[in-house]
């Protein structure tokens, strides 16, 4: 490997956290908090506090957020998500993506698949967003790619049983959330989406990049 | 650019986030706080929540830490921490890295530097740790490198004035502190260590790897 990272073209599809950022399902409990440890009204320093459920924002899940003796997070090989991967266009699905959705397209094995859809364009991430539903689901993890990700906060709603997120879980199928796609066309690219590491838990933040090759 | 992603050698360079990590100073305020959400006792998910100073483990520093009208988070160009970088070997540095230390290195301009110590290899990160002396980060700023990573988690203590947080800071470079270097050898690798995307913050978590050329 010889790259001159000066010359590397570098493409943040993070989401910024901030007390007014959209949540998943609008929840409050959900909305981050930050508040100021210290200023320089009565210090030399400036430090911020957050406090913040995991699912928010861009984030990776793992398995132990719907399977009880699932995997987390310092389980996770960065290779996982420090990889290859293909953006798909999906920005004409109008409510959920299904098995006959992802059929004009081709995946093979380990393929980590990026899911743009208007979520990336219209203001409905706290509401009726496109998800990825349980059929679109299992023919991705039937496809075995290593992973997934969507510019919504959920990789799915209103499925009582969570199978979306379980199909995945259960093919070792990588899940991040909370992608921000508006200006990234349709291809290859190199994803760094490398969580912040905490051990024990079953999400965490990333700031997560795509270089284009 | 054409990287066979399955070939990297991916290197974890972040520290743990638990309870019971090591935080600056010992500072009780500056342990992080995990606590449940949710769990399968009560819901289908499980979720965690994070509360902590954005100065906790990994992180990256932008100028309002110590500069009143610094930059903040979301200036800084992933760019700056998606970068070649190098690792020097300071182990043998008892107390604090002068100029005189880092004299027997070379440095260009440009450059990512990562200060390997023995903060990597003993037990004392809250109390003694070696850190950048002044005359040491007026020296970096000096061969205008881009960015300073450190093994502690503060680049210094005990300098009233912050001078060497401050001298970097004027110069552009960018610091990066909380690495856990101990199995990193002395060479060049590439650096990604971007932090969450906290619009505002002078400081934000980062989960930082090297890859191997
Ligand atoms: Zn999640
Ligand atoms: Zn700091």
């Amino acid at each position: 490997m010889n790259i001159n990272t000066d010359a590397l073209t570098i493409l943040d599809i993070s989401m910024p956290i901030t007390r007014l950022m959209p949540v998943y399902k609008g929840k409050e409990h959900k909305r981050p908090k930050l508040s100021i440890d210290s200023d320089f009204s009565s210090s030399s320093a400036y430090e911020t506090r957050l406090e913040m459920n995991l699912h928010t924002g861009t984030h990776l899940d793992t398995p132990l957020h719907m399977i009880p003796d699932g995997y987390t997070l310092e389980k996770l090989e960065l290779s996982k998500v420090v990889t290859a991967c293909r953006v798909i266009d999906l920005t004409f699905v109008r409510d959920k993506i299904t098995d006959v959705d992802l059929q004009k397209f081709t995946f093979k094995e380990g393929d980590f698949i990026l899911l743009k859809t208007r979520n990336s364009f219209e203001d409905i991430l706290e509401t009726d967003f496109v998800y990825l539903d349980k059929s679109g689901a299992k023919f991705l993890a039937e496809k075995r790619i290593k992973g997934v990700g969507i510019d919504a906060l959920g990789i799915e709603r209103d499925q009582p049983g969570h199978e979306s997120h379980i199909s995945l879980f259960e093919s070792d199928v990588v899940i991040l959330e909370g992608l921000r796609l508006k200006d990234i066309e349709e291809g290859e690219y190199l994803l760094s989406a490398a969580p912040v590491l905490i051990p024990g838990a079953e999400a965490a933040p990333a700031r997560a990049y795509l270089i284009k090759p």
